[in-house]
């Protein structure tokens, strides 16, 4: 093993070598800085804009420095933790944000913007995202008396136990039962088969004391026979308050590890015969009185509860936004400094990428927009509602539904593409887009699978579409429906004359109008064919032709998403929509854009992409997002990406002792049993 | 707290409830067994012939019931493993396999079967993949009498160190030096930039001992200048063989964790003025003589490279091809037994899933044909290079540097695909696709970034066609460019006049030929523009117009992808890449197919969807994949996938203990604070 001697003659030779590299060698800080002054807007005036005014966006960068400096909030040993330490971290974190609201007053819209900042969800996700609004929404007063003192003051934690095993999205199939014991005045949960085994509810695992579960209501008839009331929502005890252990006849535990939301415990369960007081079904809407007569929910119930669906989907839809902006934002900054595949030394990589990562770029703002746009719309709604007008509600409905497919989509994949823009270092977790993804993908399932979603959009715009044929005008979202006929007839055609009138929001969006209709057009006569001339939404016919009505239902949302914002963003948005998503081939198959038309369609969306180019960082730079948030070495802020990912590898578990965990036990009994001859 | 008491009368009130969720029960493991009679094949017979024959898919069972066994194959606990759990397991059962094979004296072939069925990534991937090749390869008579003895009995480790921070694909752009001191005929290895530090290497942040560090080579000219001779390998030993410390003046470490691989130590280095002998250069092609003069290489030696580059992304093809059947196994099979959101209760979900899963299960087959094609191609170019003929060359380098991007996209994209069909259960890592998707994405990355990838096979593809142009013609995968003017000239149309027609392999591969003629041809003429009436393959003009180039890669990887293999499976492929490849839209605009065509070729894919449907379970079963290499609750050969999920999530280390690890430090001081009021 030879002697380590840096001598002076070593210096000496390895100058010339040394400054050889150096003339072609580039320090990567600098290029954000040179990137910020091409940008042709003003980046603080939309940030602000982005971020609801200057005080909101100052506070959420004050708020970022305050958590980073808390035990719980720090995020520099985030991506190293076991799936122990993610749980419990995620657990302090939770309790430090609920503390910190409580002590210094803050209000809730402030704890959600901390609890976003600090990004970690935890066991206690359920008990305020689903446990206490589901007491609110359907609990009786006396049961909202009893229960919301005990759930603000961290007396119990709850979950929402719904999902079991067997049997997601398709509700009316739980196997869980809550069967009314008139002589006792309670009710026998229980869990006859394994399917019935409660699985995913997060916080469940080893968190939550007490549960909402979804059980179907069996209680005995007048005529002696037990009937099915279908899924029903009970308060059930858990686990002992002074042990934590599961209380008799109750099987709890953690689901093991998923693809992302480790610091979560999803959790199964399962009931022998477990019996809860009468008081605890959730008897706003429905109840079962003492002597066992099962009193049903009024009509409007439902039409309740697709409000507060209508709520949930505009949520997700602007963190659709949000999330994919987070992703883009790192990939940007990221290209702008790289230098690793540039076709020529020197040049960066944000050239070979823009064709990726401009579009994101527009599909992030696109998102943002209509995430404010639904939650407007949602707010007229609840205003027509107290005033007893629930007539926007099915098109909300069916808005929302397949925007939450299409939204959610768009970001899952996003955030993939825009991490393999980033190269080998995407693929690390110190670029924060891998925990990004994990952590996201589940949108596209969670919430209503997205493919049930479009259908339920479908299904709108197809009715609809009959309605306007039969004379019945549509309004909304899917007015364009009412000049399907025009729209649809043989004559019709694209107005664009040039490559850049394909930038025109008319045109643009007139193509992805005309794209939503024929899309719906020809769902409707799939159905009708495959309906033998009437139109079924249910069984074969419809079950057999979902891919039309799925094509549908996106085409319509893609118009939706450009109606909403109107600039250069828009129109790639536009164009990047009909060339990838394959609308373009329906357009010229129904002739309304013709093979000039296409060609000049993508040169224009070429020449987008180069009169966006300038704006890259810029436009990233107005979302605004503070690098505690990103926890990105690839996305600071300063473009100081490689010792970003040098200081951040140096925390690796790994790293801990320089011979690493393998050597005593493993290597050395290998390696040291060996002849040294040379070494 | 309620006793909890199950007495007769409790069962008795129970019974009914029950009964009645039973009426609409259904057991999973069942359904296969149907699935599998309705299959119009001889399962058994394919799945020989995927196999190698009987004896080959014996033997693989084999294998798997004995690593099953071994401590260090056992993958029960897989899933649950810690970072640091993981770095040690994987080298212990590559330590494990190595052993194996001494000591029953196994073949290379049956260890790599072995190693595949493991499927357990550990710090011995390079020395295996890459140092020993390497010194075989690249290492003159002398190096290899030296260094094998040492790679091939465990006294060393090595890996080979190539990628630095600041520098990947553009291999040029190293700047790690080696610098030559004729006065004690020493390297001098050194790292002048924070970005020359190497990074990503498997193996080295905690396991090699030894590297092959990629490094440009200084060496003083006649003229007493330093010349820059390029990157060169030279052997470098890294850590102290008795205590595995780091050398004196290496710095190394691990990378920290990435998004899959976690079992693997990828790990940077970086040296200050490390010397190493003379001799420790690579001497096979080029030397540096004793007085320091260069001896570069002679010219057959890039071609020697690139004929390995062949072989090794023809591996990665076919390695595509066996992942995405696994991904596609699992998922069938889940589809098969599950009911979650089937249109109507007791409806299986591969209805639903269909139109995603046959495509899927199409491109599997489709990949692993072209892998076994790739492989035949190569054995043919190495008898030829045996005779001196290198004339196949240029068209296997374009072909595999098309067919590595293609295939990898297909199945990256495939497995997550394949994933969303499982709905909930498919984020579960129980279900086994997040770990294959995690560990298999860096395939469109890694061994040269897909996109480039692409911009090689376009490179050779314009080239062809202007060679045709110019009455030079063109043979290999690419000889369809000869009849370019014709299959392009304004009257040319496809020939399907009916729906089945596009079930013919002349009438769906033709659509794929004549776009794969088209895009080269657009890709041509982009170019031409660009360049002023030339065709430039590098700067601005190829730069700019790199999505065109991209595009006719791909298609004509699609259409090779489709001569590989012709039924009913390969019409799927063709259809479904024409109709989401957007292939259909360049078709419909030059005019080869019409809109009653294009209508027909989508009728005709849903009726090859409908036709392939009985056979799925059968077509996954043909891959012959033991349950031991899924390792997943929901793709087991049984179908008892519900049992499964429950009886891997037993051993989460959360279900260690009943109250978990919050209870005591985090939840005990919150909770039990409380008063007991009613609880």
């Amino acid at each position: 093993m030879a002697a380590h001697i840096v001598d002076q003659r070593t210096k000496a030779l390895q100058k010339p070598a040394t400054e050889i590299i150096l003339r072609t060698h580039t320090e990567p800080s600098e290029d954000l800085a040179q990137e910020r002054k091409r940008a042709t807007f003003d980046v603080q005036e939309l940030s602000y804009a982005l971020n609801g005014g200057k005080e909101m966006l100052d506070k959420k960068h004050r708020f970022a420095e305050i958590l980073a400096k808390t035990t719980w909030g720090d995020k520099s040993r985030r991506y190293f933790l076991t799936r122990e330490e993610e749980y419990v971290g995620g657990l302090r974190a939770a309790l430090g944000i609920w503390e910190k609201i409580k002590s210094e007053g803050l209000s809730l819209e402030d704890g959600a913007l901390m609890r976003s900042l600090v990004d970690f969800p935890g066991g206690l996700e359920l008990h305020i995202g689903m446990f206490i609004p589901s007491i609110m929404s359907q609990g009786s007063k006396e049961q909202q008396a009893k229960w919301m003192p005990l759930c603000m003051g961290l007396q119990i934690i709850g979950t929402y136990a719904q999902t079991e095993l067997g049997h997601g999205t398709f509700i009316r199939g739980l196997e869980t039962t809550a069967t009314y014991d008139k002589q006792t005045q309670e009710f026998v949960i229980h869990s006859p088969t394994l399917t019935a085994t409660k699985w995913w509810p997060g916080g469940l695992g080893k968190t939550a004391t007490h549960a909402i579960v979804m059980a179907r209501l069996m209680v005995e008839g007048p005529d002696g026979r037990m009937k099915d009331h279908g899924p029903h929502g009970f308060i059930a005890q858990l686990r002992d308050m002074d042990t934590h252990l599961p209380l008799p006849g109750v099987t709890i535990g953690d689901i093991g590890p998923k693809l992302g939301f480790n610091s979560v415990d999803n959790g199964y369960l399962s009931f022998d015969h477990v019996r809860i007081p009468r008081e605890d079904m959730l008897m706003r809407f429905s109840q079962v009185t003492p002597e066992g007569r099962y009193v049903p929910p009024p009509p409007s119930n439902s039409k309740a509860s697709y409000a507060t669906m209508v709520f949930v989907r505009a949520d997700i839809v602007k963190n659709a936004g949000s999330t994919l902006a987070r992703a883009v934002t790192i990939a940007v900054r990221y290209a702008a400094v790289r230098r690793q595949t540039a076709p020529a030394p020197g040049e960066r990589e944000l050239q070979n990428c823009a064709a990726t990562l401009l579009p994101l770029l527009a599909a992030a703002y696109a998102l943002t927009f209509m995430g404010d746009a639904m939650m407007a719309m949602y707010r007229q709604f609840e205003k027509d509602r107290d005033r007893g007008d629930f007539s926007a509600l099915p098109e909300l409905h069916a808005l929302s539904s397949g925007l939450k497919a299409v939204c959610t989509w768009i970001t899952a994949d996003g955030i993939e593409e825009a991490r393999r823009t980033c190269g080998g270092h995407g693929f690390s977790r110190l670029s924060g887009l891998p925990t990004l993804h994990q952590g996201y993908v589940q949108n596209v399932t969670w919430e209503g699978d997205n493919n049930v979603m479009c259908l339920q959009t479908a299904r709108y715009l197809i009715k609809a579409l009959a309605g306007v044929r039969s004379g019945k005008a549509v309004s909304g979202s899917a007015d364009y429906l009412n000049a399907a006929a025009s729209e649809l007839a043989p004559g019709a055609r694209s107005p664009a004359t040039c490559d850049a009138c394909w930038e025109q929001p008319d045109v643009a969006g007139g193509a992805l109008r005309h794209a939503a209709a024929r899309a719906t057009a020809a769902a409707a006569e799939t159905l009708l064919a495959a309906g033998g001339g009437r139109l079924a939404f249910e069984g074969k016919p419809w079950n057999d032709n979902t891919v039309e009505s799925i094509r549908a239902a996106k085409a319509h949302c893609a118009y939706v998403l450009h109606r909403t914002f109107l600039d250069s963003l828009a129109a790639l948005f536009a164009l990047d929509t009909l060339e990838r998503g394959g609308g373009l081939a329906a357009l010229l198959e129904d002739g309304f854009v013709g093979a000039s038309q296409a060609a000049a369609l993508r040169r224009c969306h070429r020449q987008l992409l180069a009169a966006l180019r300038p704006n890259a960082v810029g436009l990233v730079d107005a979302f605004g997002l503070p690098d505690y948030l990103l926890n990105s070495a690839l996305g600071r802020e300063d473009g100081d990406v490689y010792r970003g990912l040098l200081d951040m590898a140096a925390a690796s578990p790994l790293n801990a002792t320089q011979e690493g965990p393998a050597w005593e036990g493993v290597l050395k009994p290998v390696l040291a049993a060996q002849p040294r001859s040379r070494l």
